[in-house]
């Protein structure tokens, strides 16, 4: 059984300050904002990284794109702006081993997109 | 007619060196690259931004997600990771209205994903 902490968020086992969800996805704070703005995409159904989706996975990982819209409207940076980042293996820095994308914004980001 | 960078260079009027296509995206290197691996997968069809797509376009951008990890897998760093990032609007520093997905990788990539 997978038991990664957003797993746990999902099933209740941690609490989280919940900022959106649907049938497939739920949307939380950072707890480590690096913005005004730092919310967490993140699949309820446990996907560990893009090694182990496929086609038939094309529909569900679409929504996140509409979802990030969405909840950036809600959280008031529709207009301003915003970046989704998706770190995938050591390189990036992942640190939770479960498909999840950041929402960022609420100020001016920088045109530096990596370190 | 919508005539940004990005649809010349699908259209044929600007050259790119082309890492991968299909019928729906291109994958370019980025001319200012800011890592080693930098890649821009770009929708063939005018999006300018995720203000202009709804559920029926899910499955469309749901395969950027299977494409990165296939050119990741080509350019050889999907195993050591990599970093996918959208900008969207001003604060992000959007410089070209047209949907795409920068895809960095082949060093250590920095765990403050913004400035």
């Amino acid at each position: 059984m997978v038991t990664d902490i957003f797993c746990k968020i999902i099933n209740g086992e941690i609490s989280a300050e919940i900022f959106w969800q649907d049938e497939d996805f739920l949307v939380i704070k950072d707890i480590h904002p690096q913005a005004p703005v730092h919310l967490l995409i993140i699949s309820k159904r446990h996907i560990g990284d893009l090694k182990e989706v496929g086609v038939g996975d094309s529909a569900l990982l679409g929504k996140i794109f509409l979802i990030a819209e969405q909840v950036a409207k809600q959280a008031g940076i529709s207009e301003s702006g915003y970046r989704l980042i998706i770190n995938e293996g050591e390189h990036a820095g992942k640190l939770v081993p479960h498909l999840h994308v950041h929402l960022l914004g609420g100020k001016e980001l920088g045109a530096k997109i990596v370190q």
